[in-house]
């Protein structure tokens, strides 16, 4: 109920129109472009006193909702996703050179991973516009948010899934009742493909960076480690990159806040791919800021294995010459041997996307890249999870050739 | 820093003997019992002006913290656990007959499960008693959890795992470098060798809930349940019980807050077991407060394979007697079914033992034991997460038979 006052505008990245956010205004009605930023009345806002009681209201992403692109709380479609503990790691830490390393818990999501931010911002956008069936390409974790959250808003999903996708998380997919379709091929690939199939069949496609809610779902982070480092930004935010669209949605929040004089600064950016997939990382190298695209990812890290960035690339690596940064690559098997490091030094166990980014920031820190009295906070985006994988197999994909074990 | 000055006594429930609580004082000094539960000021606590800054602190259970057993609060071992989402179940509840349905979603605790708790609160307090190393038994949750929370406060961990404990948990629980031992037997066996293990090394035995800290770790789930439903407590609390450790802690919960008028009452309990493995529900059908021992569980479900409650269903009796109460049953076949209604209704994938208590919960409503117009709030204790299979089985337990899939 408590939204409907708040202005909204959506600034087109193409053309620079600014036109007022209505109910299904996503494209830049004076271009066509479909790359939106949605913008807030941030001098309003910062004569409110809704800062002052943000301490006091429910840990979810939601309390923010003033900066949020929703226009009526009922349109809410929530697992209490958002809010996750920020975690410093002393002993990790101190074993790559670290002493105030922070790890941003985003595995205490609803699905275990930072997607659930966007999923759920994203899928009250669309039960608000009255979107009943949609679209989206993904390696695996997206899919999952997705598929609960729209199973928990009664919208239907078509899920296109890349080839590299780990059989436990399609069953997961399937679970939740979204309607999966394996493409054996590329990430990018796969996004060919659901777009075709969207477009043919008339149906909503929510197509990531592009769609403005995924960068508005990730800036919550940056406004709760706002809160939570009581307005000291870090100096560093890291994180594995594939698609951009975090660190970009991070850099938003800051800037945000800033404006709203609740931090000090807007912290740099430690970005790290999968050396078998480092488009970025190659075109950063070079000062470049195009990338050539990886036509053959080389990892099994699905998750990072985005061959071609596109116009995100670009896009971040505009933010990075304007608040500084670094690039930083590592393997699968590196990844892996942090995991282990990690898990018995903090007690976090991660995905292999995740470790990636642990793997890079060590790198990041040997190198003198990162000072060890800086601030640093990790993007700790996924869990390494037990399934119970008799369970889903046996009730849930009868065909598997999986052998039921008791 | 800020728990100092506060008092603790131990009661035993064998003798009644109060003692002060202090360091390493684990056993009731005038009986030997082993079975002890803490008492605090409440009286000193209910004039105190903590309450009213509950709302501001940080959204973990140790916001309760003069309500739990720890003096000095550098040796909280933390990672965010707690203050999980109370999230309404409008479709699921619609379907099933009951208006006012909450899920506790204990998922979204750093490992997934609720037994989060318990490890936070127990390690804290071993580390504050100095102890470096220690023996549990588990049927896999529990030893996750454990295993996670002693890697973070370097404390040394023998978990013994029952037969039915899967694969992935275990690859889970070594991953965190516990040591792993395996007992090809029921739950039972496995925590009777556990037990002689820790005394003829002289090694400190985590033995549920006679470690007196389990019960004060779970009642912090009803803390937050007082505080979230804003001082009305449910009419119902509803859990799937093995060892039930859980629900004797929330009703103390309740009781203490009850005691400092923080809540109206103490809420009915609604007990669900495995029909495979059901010595409660037996002897509660026939009105007895002694359980008579299932030695040979007939459930795939290992979290809910308890076959001896011991001493625990006396308590839980005693306790349904004088709040009120229903025991119910639910199999292995009736839970797989209720765990996809559940995903594809609410966006909340859950683990067997968990959707044990939603099928039963679905039976006390049908019965017309539970109205439809009762607030009722679950215990969803456990996540269905897809684990990284390959990276596990490959890295981390090369000797696994599974096949690397790409």
């Amino acid at each position: 109920m408590f939204l409907k006052s708040k202005e909204i505008h959506l600034k087109c990245t193409h053309c620079s129109q600014i036109t007022a956010y209505q109910k299904a205004s996503i494209v830049c009605p004076l271009c066509g472009g479909t790359i939106l930023q949605a913008e807030y009345d941030l001098e309003e806002l910062v004569h409110c006193h809704w800062k002052d009681k943000l301490s006091t209201r429910y840990p979810s992403l939601w309390r923010y909702h003033e900066l949020l692109p929703l226009f009526d709380s009922n349109h809410i479609v929530t697992l209490g996703e958002g809010w996750t503990p920020l975690i410093q790691a002393q002993r990790f830490g101190k074993l790559i050179g670290l002493d105030y390393l922070y790890i941003k818990d985003e595995r205490q999501n609803p699905t275990g991973s930072f997607k659930d931010r966007q999923a759920s911002v994203t899928i009250s956008v669309m039960k608000e516009q009255g979107i009943k069936e949609m679209v989206l390409a993904s390696t695996g974790n997206v899919a999952i948010s997705y598929s609960a959250y729209a199973a928990r808003a009664g919208i239907k999903l078509w899920a296109f899934l890349s080839g590299l996708t780990p059989d436990e998380k399609i069953r997961e997919i399937q679970l939740y009742g979204a309607e999966v379709v394996k493409v054996p091929g590329t990430y990018d690939q796969t996004k060919q493909v659901a777009a075709e199939f969207a477009q043919n069949q008339g149906i909503f496609l929510d197509s990531g960076l592009k769609s403005f809610t995924s960068g508005e779902s990730m800036k919550t982070m940056a406004l709760e480690l706002g809160e939570q480092l009581h307005g000291q930004a870090p100096d560093w935010f890291i994180q594995g990159v594939s698609g951009a669209m975090g660190p970009i949605g991070v850099v938003k929040g800051f800037e945000e806040m800033m404006a709203l004089g609740m931090v000090d600064k807007v912290p740099r950016l430690g970005m790290i791919q999968s050396s078998g997939c480092n488009p970025m990382v190659q075109a950063f190298e070079k000062g470049e800021r195009e990338a050539i695209p990886v036509t053959d990812p080389k990892t099994a890290i699905a998750t990072l294995a985005t061959g071609n960035p596109g116009f995100a690339y670009s896009w971040l690596y505009d933010l990075m010459q304007k608040y500084g940064g670094a690039m930083e690559q590592a393997t699968d098997a590196e990844a892996y041997t942090v995991t282990r490091l990690l898990a018995q030094t903090e007690g976090i166990s991660v995905e292999p996307a995740t470790a990636v980014a642990f793997a890079g920031l060590i790198k990041l820190a040997q190198r003198g890249i990162i000072q060890p009295q800086e601030r640093v906070v990790i993007n700790c985006s996924g869990h390494t999870y037990p399934v119970e994988e008799q369970i889903l197999t046996e009730e849930f994909a009868p065909e598997a050739s999986t052998q039921f074990k008791w």
